[in-house]
This record gives structure tokens, C-alpha cells and sequence, in this order.
């Protein structure tokens, strides 16, 4: 019967068995003593006989060991608890060195990504890899469990499109049984028109992006977390469903995962149940009155201003979430509504300590504005793949907003990362294929 | 304030505002009757008022609608009660007649199929279509319950791949950034060598085949389930978890969805905790005994042969999932932990209802054994692709196995469906890319 070292001090002056890695190996005062990794955290073996030194000389980091012996408290070990007099069983001997530490912190200096990356199916060993994708696992549980008790349906829409869900150029393409198919960018057109079956509605999937750059802040296969609801009174109700999600998540992250959090040295949590809301001209004329800096003839925010108006708003206002809201008109695209009173779209965009998260927008619902907007914006309302996605709206669909969430920055910002790649298992950019 | 039809019937002789989609208009002994349909299923309207029913001329299926009106108990409505006296206000106005019927049970049978999924964002709509989604949301829902309560990490792997996983002619591949990438079969070597950092993992995530067949078994882009577990005694334990987590979710599933799997006319669940497991020599012995048919040449069950096993099962052993154990020695592939002493592989396939939803493998977890047979299956390890897999084997990787899960399948089977694509929202095959 098999104990995990979280369990292990919970056997003081029994037997145990434990199963795991060879993590590390010391010598302490003449004392020869391992480290013993599996799924739950370390424990600490002291290996006094001869014999059992023995067995593991040439042994490497990562060797699959079983070893069974007598639990002793020692308040200076993992938990509280220690291994005495084992006995040790190679399982799977290792003899090579393996190619990156896996015993200490891995930098993740951006000189050093490349080498992390490389050897991925080794480096993510590493208790501080593990536990950031362990945070990971939580994080798409919140998220899961805030839209199911909200009464959103799960969807999976396909990744394989006919057309390009946002337009350009930015696609991946391939040959489909003989027709030119794409990698969807965004579940957008899909979960819009799924509205008018299900009212509400998320999904958490991959979405393609075949950018030229090569930033901290892109990857060419990314998760997205989508969301979409119907029977809105105002765009209001959509940034207020973003809000509840986003604070239930976070704060119940914080709480389930604060050891892990800790160990990573990610940052505390300021948050307020209301995001503050700023409008994108009230943003570019504080941020302008602040540093000198004139923004206000710019359509989007820029960089510094998202940086800017997050560490104004958690310093002021305690809350390191901000909406920015009231798009000027020349940023919407054809399914955005806009706003004829303010001429502005109605388009809020989440930041979080600094950076965009999430965009957060209402849509044209009405018909024939909507094929109006479409025919202004350049697109052929009969194109197959826009006249499915224009007949939703045909037979009935009711005023909706929704967003589109980036999960791998999101993480990226929960832990305090420097490039979205580290909160990805397997990144892909334009220089990773592999592995 | 809405109220979601479900509540209306807590609100007998009160005032409520419904909102939802005009579902079917009915003429019954002189008096005028809707329905409308919203998220949580349909309310019955009685509309007498010369002005309320002139509101609805032309207005078709699908017209969004705002209705005020007065509770009233009637045991011949759905849940017990339905609306008088409504003021009606037209959100959203429908003039032409839906494409596709969604007022009556829309016709599953194969050569109605493609109609069904032409016009998707339509018939999405019938209350049958949603019900399959709804469930497809609960069992998403049970199995990753089941997982993390049971210790296993979700992960997030790459679908775009420098490899293909599986090897064969069947991937889709594009140029990605100049060089060629392939979209991912399986998850199966990341998994594998996931076990490393979390020992147990399971990803719920898309598969693409390029299979050049159009069956009812068959789609382009599948939603799979697979899951991988370390430090394992025996074959034995992935087989047990395997069988856990289905007897798990499928009865909760029966339980949560009783009135959903009725309405779908779904077949009953027969049962037992424990699986009936055969060999596949077995099953070849039991059914050329039964049929006169003999089948002890095949290296694989014939269809004919897992429908049998099935029945058999249920009747006899009062269970309809088997496990068919034990394959003969030529079906191996190269990860695939070989039982010297019997001849055969480490290999079960869990049989549902007449057909296979799982493969439920042991692995190969010694590097050199893996490494021979990489080389007898034609694979080369030094390809950077396999060279990466192998570094996970190289540095310590216990005993593990694991399962590939068909979801699409899994659903079909259990609503009764004919086809695969049925329990798909926006299937994909060999004949469709959109919508």
C-alpha cells in the first residue's frame, strides 16, 4: 500500500511505503539524505546503512524509487516528518544527468526560456512548474463552476472553419478533402449564434493566431475562455457577469491555492467586488494630465496607458481590476453595437495589472443593421460562412454580449510571469514547433 | 425583474415578465395559445385580447418576445401553470418562416442529417437538439468531478505538432511559419511524459483524423478524453480507475438527467460496478461457438463480434460496458507494454452498447525496450519529435498506462443516437466544413 509524502507525517513511528523521483541528494554532517518527489510534494529519507547508500551510487535525479521504512517527526524535514531505515527499490534506474536542474527554482530569465522550453517533458518537474500548472487546473475549475452555477451550457464549437472568424490574414490554413479550411481565431460567430438555443453560453478552447511577431505577450496557439449571454437589458449586464466571474475566481484561487501562490512569489490580490470603469477618453485625458504625454487622439489604448490607469486604480481605489469602456466608433467591427447617443462602440476591455485580459463587448443584434454594418466593414453578407451566421439572427436572436478571456495571460498575471509562454505547457510562436 | 419559465409556476395569481423565443402558435376551441421558449424550457400563453393577438400577426417561430401577465394553475400546462392577460412586447421581430421545423422532434434519420446540420444555428433550437448538448454539458461536468477528486491534473497539449503522433497517412498538414506542422491525433506522448511532473493527468480536448471514410462512426475533428496514470502495479489499475470513473459518471448522469434522457427516449443504463472482462481470444471462442462464424483468425474484434459481447453481457452478466483484454501480439504498436509470458499486449478496449469507446492501454515505460521497439515498428528515435518523447523515458518515468476516450461516441451511445455526428454541435467530415 502506497503512502503519499503529504501523508506521510501522519504515520509517526509506522511503516510506510512511498513511491516517487529521486529529487535530490545530500550529505549533511556525514548523514546521507534524499529527497523524495511524487504528485503530492517532497519528503525527506535518511539512509544510514551501507547497504542502501549503495543502491543508489550512479544513480541520477529523476531514478523511479519505492522505498519503505519507519515515519520519525523531525520538525526541520517537509511536513513535519521524515524516512528512517529504508529500504530502497530502483524502479526505473536514471544514470544519465538530466539536461536541466530540476532540484531548484528554474530561471525564467528570458535568456533562459528558450532551454526551459526545450526540455519541457524534464524542466516541468520542477516543484515550481508543477505547481504552476497545478494553479492552473483550479483556475479552469473556478471558472467551470462560476458559469455552471450561473446556468451557462459548456459548448465546443469546431476548431476547423470554412472562413476566417475575424477576418485578415492572420490565419493558419490547410488543405480539407480538397477545400481551404482555417484554425479558428475565435469561437465568436459560433457561440453568438448559440445563443439563440441555449441563452448562455461558455467555452474554453483553442484558438490559432498566425501572427508575424514574436512578443511576450503572443502565442500562435492559445486557450481562450468565451463567453456569450442573451436577454441583456444593456451592456451593463455583460460587464457585470465579467466582474462576478473574475472576482469569484480570483478570490477563491487566492484562498484554495495560497501555498503555492506564495512559493511562486506571485503578487497579493487587491480586488473590490466592482471593477472601477473609466472610458477610454477619460483614460487618455488622466493619463495625459499626468505625465504630459497628449494621447487623446489615439483610438485604443496604449501600452503605458493600460499600466498606468491599473496602478492608478489599485493604489487609489484598491482594486487592480479596471474596465475601460466606450470604444471610440473607428475601433468597432460589424458586430459590435454601437452607441448612436455617445458615439462610441460598446466595448468595455478588462485590465488587469497592466494588461488586457479580456474584451467585453455588446452586439448587433438587429438584422438588417447588422448585414449594414457587414457590408460597411467590407464583408460579403452571403458568404456561406457569414449567411449561417447572419440566418441566427434572421429567425431571432435577442439583444447578447459576451467576451473573449485569454486563460494563458490570465495565469500569466495570477503568478506574476514575464512572458505568457511560461503559463503555457507546450508553447507555439512563430520560432517553437517543438516539442 | 425576468422569471425564467421553470419559476413561473412559483408564482400563481402573481404578475411576471417572461422573456424568450415564440416557439408555437396554436388555435384551440376558438382561443389563441404560444409557447415560449427560453433557457429553462417552454411556458404556456393564453392570449384573448383582440390587440395582443393582432401584435403577433406575422410574426414567425423564433420572434423574441416580452410578456407581462397574470399566473394561472392549469394542470395541462407544462409545470403546472401558464400565462393570462399578456402584454406583449416584440424584442426582436421574425417575418419569414424558419428554414427548419423546431416546434415538433426533428427527424434523426440519415437522410435528414444534412439537413439538420445546414441549417445548425436553427435547429439548435428544438428542445430535443438542446437537451443532447445539456447532457453533453453534465457528463463534461461528471468526468472532471471524477478526476479531480480522484488526483489528476488537467492539462492543456499542443493540437499543432511538429510530428504526427500516430504516425500513418491520416493528419492534416500546414505550413506553419515555413515549416510543415501536422494537426495533433491524440495527446498521447505529451501525456505520457506529463506523468513525470503530475503522475496522473487528463485532458478533455479536440483530436483531428483525416480518415477518408464518411461513417456513422467518423468525424474529422472528435472531442477526446484521455487520461494517463503513474506508478501502477499492474494493468490491472488502469483498467479499475477506467472503470471507475465510467461506472461514475454514467450513473450520475442518469440520475442528474432522468428527465432529459427520457424525453430523448434514451435507453435504460444496465449496470454493475465491476465490468465483465474477456479476452479477445475469449470472445473469438464464445462467438464462433454461438454463430458458427469463426472468427479465432482475426487479430481484432469484427464489429459483429463487439455487439455480441455486449448483448451477451447485458443479459447474461446485467452489465452493457465490457472490457475485451488481452489482444494478440501483432496489434502492438510501439508504446504498447507487451505480456511476455501470455503473447499478448497490455491492451483493453472498453465495448458500450455494441461498440468501442476506449483503448485502455499499459505502456512501455523502459527506455531501452522502447527504444527496440520504436526501431521494429520503423519509427526513428532520433527524430526530433520521438528523440523529445523518449528524453521523458530516459529520465525516470514509472510504470503507467492510460486510456484514449472517445466523448462524441461516449454521448452518442448514450442518447441512442444513430450517428456521431448527432452529438456533435458542428460536426466535421470528409463531406463538411461549414457551417
Amino acid at each position: 500500500m502506497r503512502t503519499l509524502s503529504k501523508d506521510v507525517a501522519a504515520n509517526i513511528d509506522q511503516q510506510v511505503t512511498v513511491q516517487g523521483w529521486l529529487h535530490k541528494k545530500r550529505k549533511l554532517g556525514g548523514l546521507n539524505f534524499i529527497n523524495l518527489r511524487d504528485r503530492s510534494g517532497l519528503v525527506q529519507i535518511l539512509i544510514e546503512d551501507k547497504t542502501e547508500v549503495e543502491k543508489l551510487r550512479g544513480m541520477q535525479i529523476g531514478t523511479v524509487l519505492e522505498i519503505t521504512g519507519k515515519v520519525v517527526a523531525d520538525e526541520r524535514a517537509f511536513g513535519g516528518a521524515e524516512i528512517h531505515e529504508p529500504n530502497i527499490t530502483i524502479l526505473v534506474p536514471v544514470t544519465d544527468e538530466p539536461p536541466i536542474e530540476i532540484d531548484k527554482p528554474i530561471s525564467h530569465k528570458s535568456e533562459h526560456l528558450d532551454t526551459l522550453f526545450e526540455h519541457r517533458n524534464i524542466s516541468m518537474r520542477n516543484v515550481h512548474e508543477t505547481a504552476i500548472f497545478k494553479l492552473r487546473h483550479t483556475m479552469l475549475r473556478e471558472i467551470r463552476e462560476f458559469f455552471h452555477n450561473n446556468e451557462f451550457t459548456e459548448i465546443q464549437t469546431p476548431k476547423i472553419q470554412g472562413g476566417a472568424s475575424e477576418g485578415g490574414a492572420e490565419v493558419f490554413k490547410f488543405d480539407y478533402y480538397g477545400k481551404e479550411a482555417t484554425l479558428a481565431q475565435s469561437p465568436q460567430l459560433y457561440k453568438q449564434a448559440l445563443v439563440g438555443a441555449f441563452e448562455r453560453v461558455f467555452e474554453i478552447g483553442q484558438a490559432y493566431r498566425a501572427e508575424l511577431s514574436a512578443t511576450t505577450r503572443h502565442l500562435a496557439e492559445l486557450t481562450m475562455l468565451d463567453m456569450e449571454m442573451g436577454f441583456i437589458d444593456s451592456h451593463n449586464d455583460v460587464l457585470e457577469m465579467t466582474q462576478k466571474m473574475v472576482h469569484t475566481v480570483l478570490t477563491n484561487l487566492y484562498e484554495a491555492e495560497a501555498e503555492k501562490l506564495k512559493m511562486l512569489r506571485a503578487p497579493e490580490l487587491v480586488i473590490k467586488p466592482e471593477f472601477p470603469r473609466f472610458s477610454v477618453a477619460e483614460i487618455h485625458k488622466m493619463y495625459s494630465d499626468a505625465t504630459g504625454e497628449d494621447t487623446t487622439k489615439e483610438k485604443d489604448l496604449i501600452p503605458a496607458e493600460e499600466r498606468w490607469i491599473c496602478e492608478y486604480a489599485t493604489k487609489e481605489l484598491g482594486c487592480e481590476l479596471v474596465f475601460a469602456t466606450d470604444f471610440p466608433i473607428e475601433a468597432a467591427k460589424f458586430y459590435h453595437m454601437i452607441d448612436e447617443e455617445k458615439g462610441t462602440v460598446m466595448w468595455g476591455d478588462l485590465l488587469f495589472r497592466g494588461v488586457e485580459i479580456a474584451t467585453v463587448p455588446m452586439r448587433e443584434h438587429r438584422y438588417d443593421k447588422l448585414v449594414q454594418q457587414m457590408k460597411n466593414a467590407g464583408a460579403n453578407p452571403e458568404d456561406p460562412f457569414f449567411a449561417h451566421y447572419l440566418s441566427a439572427f434572421k429567425y431571432g436572436l435577442p439583444p447578447h454580449g459576451g467576451f473573449g478571456f485569454g486563460l494563458d495571460r490570465f495565469l500569466q498575471l495570477i503568478v506574476g510571469l514575464n512572458n505568457v509562454k511560461e503559463a503555457t505547457l507546450y508553447p507555439r510562436d512563430i520560432n517553437r514547433l517543438a516539442p
